[in-house]
This record gives structure tokens, C-alpha cells and sequence, in this order.
């Protein structure tokens, strides 16, 4: 794949990423910098903890300043704007289906270039699709949603496991397309028929 | 500015900012090791988390049992004293902007020489600035203050701008004083006249 | 001490560390992953904290995959048979002790290796033995356990503090056993007997 259209659809992914973040800042009536920085975190945060501890550092997010613009710019436009971002609230969890499922098979890649085993890899592609919306969700101060039973982590280990694999066998690039619709294809059917993933047995979830 | 000089504010802002982490502990009710740790987290953690952005680690604080000593210490003298520190916070929080508007200017100018673009920079250096208060209100349980509307994060990305900018283009090093000042006169003014940071629109913030 | 007890003792404090953090999971009512996240972090989190702040990155945790199906496999053990794990939370908490001892002697070597002084390698000792406790809880949305009122940190900074010392100097590796027996001692009667560390004075604790 060529390097610029990776680097849109990166961009593109940190957006809606970054959207989620200054939503969840407008509704807890964070003041602008604060959705800006939540939008930031949620955005670049799972990429940022995948570089630190690989120790590719400074991370990718601030080599590039068209990483730290985007974000910014979508935070301010869902600050002004929010109630219409309210309202596409189900279209944005579709982009961020799809912006998981990139993030997921990149991150593995390049913590699989850094020489991990591909248990490590697979662990750290799944961080960096979901770290920032974890971090997002502790600084907000809530319970990460992504443990309360909405089945989104599960498939983003699934899609970082076939594309670490992918990568460490040298099997053709092609592959990674597998990799990508396996997490995309699990959350969007997971989305739509409201799948949850187990929660602990013989405790009564009213 | 002598190397000697720099230390010594370098400490006395970090042991206001201790200062500021330890009365939340105490109010927090924690023990004597908690305020402890919240007053090390406060005072050193924008300066390891930029560190560790960049690749400087051991980040600084570890470097130096100084650095260690002297935000225990401050932590020690709240959680006896806090009476006497609680009726000065007034004083605390203009001692706070001035460590706030130190940080920032020595931030910016570190993650400069680390090779950042200018917006990377800057924006690392409000991190050293802000990052200890983000991580003290993350730690003891609530969203951090800054994001609420209080104006204190936004003169700190002036003055870490204005830092970068003078070190990035090598002017002389007495511009650094006009960073300061910019970061410095803005969040007082702030405080003394009540400025808030815009809230998002349309929401009923009563 | 060979390198096969030393990992052996590794693993099996890292899944008692991972056995509390899967409680709380359940007790949140996190789901599986959730709950395998929270024990990971638990268990892993206070090693990671501390590879990362000496610069050994990829840290030890992700570089060999036994390090990750431990605490995944203690997760899912707890998960499903929680109420009997949750009956032997007063054995656990003896066995976490243990694992406390442990983790702050290692690291407190591992930060002394990397040529901190004295005090920084027994903080980060320390970090390496709470700090997965204090991630835990961060995560969960509480404020962490150890910081309010129970003896656990004191023990912890003791034991690392004798371990850092030892290395330092280059004593014979068997006072390393002192170290371990300082902070499990310490801890154990604390326990037993209910000890708790100071609270700020003048406040009503009722």
C-alpha cells in the first residue's frame, strides 16, 4: 500500500477516534481545552503507549505535526458543533469500527518489526486500537466501556493476531485485508446485533 | 542562566506543585504514604512524562535524589502542617502559576533539543507544565481541575509556544523571560479576574 | 539464585498479583476481557512502569510470552471460578505479600543496575512491587487501596531500600534475603495485627 494513502487513512482513523474523545469531554462539560485534550488523547494515545514501549520514541504522533492537527481540529469542531456529532453518534461507531481495525493491524505490524513474539505483538496491536479510548475514558474518570461487556476489545485482538502472523510468516501483503474485515467484519455484526462479551458467571447483572 | 540558579527554581517549582498534590491527599483523607506519592506524582509528573516522550530516561527526577527529596519532604511538611498550608492556598496558587510558567519555558526548550517540529514541542512543554496536575487528579479519583473551565492550560501553551519558537529560531536566550511573562501575566490575570475557558455552547452549565 | 527459580518465583508472584486485579475486575462487573485486562495490568504494570522509566524497552514482560499467558490464565481462572477465589482472599493476600517482597527486591537490583543512585532505585523498587496495585485501581475508577491507611508501601520502600543497598555495595547475595524478609515481615504483621499507616492529624476519620 502506498505510504500517503496510509497516512490518510491513519489520519482519518485518529479523527474519528479523536471525535469519540471530545464527545465524551462535551458531555462531562469539560471547557475547550479539555475536549481538545481528551480528543488528543483518545486520538493518538493507544499509538503513543504501543511507541513507548517499544521504545520507538519520540512516537509517531509527534514526529508529524499533521498528528497533533487533525485531532485538534476535529475536537474544536465537535466542541461548536456537538449536537449534530450527537446525533451521528451510530454512524461514528461504524468509522470507529473501521479506524479499530487499521490501528489494530498497523500497530501489530510495527510492534512486530520491533522484534516481539507474536503473542507481544498481538497484545500490543490490540493496545493501540483500543489504548486511547481506554485512557480516555480513565481521565474522564469512568470505567473503560470497552470492559463493560460491548464486544470490542475481543475482536481487535482477533484482527492484531492475523496480521502479526501475516507479518512474522512473510505471507504476501494481501493478507493483511484478511486481517482488517476479520476485526472490522466481528465488531460491526457484534454492533448490530448487540453481542456482549461474558460477564462473570453467577453474579445477577440487573 | 547559570546552571545553579536554574536547579534551584527548578526545585522550588517543583516543591510548590508537591505542595498543591499533598493537600489533595490530605483532604482525600489518605495516609502519609499516599499524600507522599500524590505530592511526587504532582511535583515530577509533567517532567517524566515529557522525558519519557522523548527518549531522555532516566527522565531527569531519577537522576538526581534531589529531585526525590525535596517533593517528599514538602509532602511530609502538608500532611503535618496542612492546616496552616490549607488557609494559604491563595498564595499557593500564585507560587503554582509561577512554577506553572517555569515548567513550561524548560519543557518546551528540552523537547526542542530533542528535535520536535514546533507544535510537538509546544505542546510538550505545556505537558510539563500541566502533566503533574492532570496525573494528581487522575490518581486521587476525579477529573482534573484544568479541564473544568479554570483558565490555566491555555497560558501554559503560550508561554511553552513562545519558548519553543525563541529556542527553535535561536534568539537570544532573553526572550525566554518574554515566555514567562506571557505565561505567567496571563494566568494571574486569570486568576485574579475569575477567567474561565470557553464551555461547549448550547449546554445549560448551571 | 538460579535464573530457572528466579523466573519460576517471577511467574507465580505475577499471578498472584493478576489473581487481586481479576477480583476487583469481577467485582466491578467488568466481562472477560475486562476482567484478563485489569489482571495484566495488575500484574505486569508495576515491572512495566519501571522498564520503561530505566529505558529497557521492550520491557521484560513483553519479551517472553509466558510473561503474558500467566496473568491472561490466572484471569480466566478467576473469572470463571470466582466465588471460590473470593473466599480465599485472606490466603491471597499472605501469598501477595510474597509477591510484594519479591518484585521490590528484583527491582530495586534491576533500577540499581541501571546506575540510579541509591534513593531513585529504591523508589522505582518500590514502584515495581505497588505499582500494579496502584494502575489496578486507577483503571477500576477507585482511589487506590494503598494509599488509605494500610500498611503496604512502608514495607515496600524498606524492602527495596536494603535490596539497593546490597547491590550498591556489593554485598554477598545473601542479604538479599534480609531485604525480602524486611518487607514481608513488616507486611505480614501489619496485617495480622491490623496496622495501618498515619492519617493526616486533625481531621475526623469516622
Amino acid at each position: 500500500m502506498s505510504d500517503t494513502l496510509l497516512l490518510v487513512l491513519d489520519l482519518a482513523g485518529i479523527a474519528v477516534f479523536a471525535s469519540t474523545g471530545a464527545l465524551v469531554g462535551v458531555r462531562k462539560e469539560l471547557d475547550v481545552f479539555g475536549v481538545t485534550v481528551l480528543a488528543l488523547i483518545t486520538g493518538l494515545g493507544g499509538g503513543v503507549l504501543r511507541d513507548v514501549l517499544i521504545g520507538s520514541v519520540p512516537p509517531a504522533a509527534l514526529e508529524d505535526w499533521r498528528y497533533l492537527v487533525v485531532p485538534a481540529a476535529t475536537a474544536l469542531a465537535v466542541f461548536v458543533f456537538h449536537p449534530a456529532f450527537g446525533r451521528m453518534e451510530r454512524q461514528i461507531m461504524v468509522l470507529d469500527a473501521v479506524g479499530l481495525a487499521l490501528f489494530c493491524v498497523t500497530g501489530a505490524v510495527k510492534a512486530d518489526e520491533a522484534g516481539l513474539n507474536v503473542l507481544a505483538a498481538s497484545v500490543l496491536g490490540t493496545l493501540s486500537g483500543i489504548g486511547g479510548g481506554m485512557l480516555r475514558d480513565v481521565v474522564a474518570g469512568r470505567v473503560p466501556v470497552i470492559f463493560r461487556g460491548e464486544l470490542y476489545a475481543t475482536p481487535a485482538f482477533a484482527g492484531a493476531f492475523v496480521a502479526t502472523v501475516v507479518h512474522h510468516e512473510g505471507y504476501s501483503e494481501w493478507w493483511y485485508a484478511l486481517a482488517f474485515a476479520v476485526c472490522l467484519g466481528w465488531r460491526l455484526i457484534a454492533l448490530k446485533r448487540g453481542w456482549t462479551a461474558p460477564l462473570p458467571p453467577g453474579i445477577d447483572h440487573a
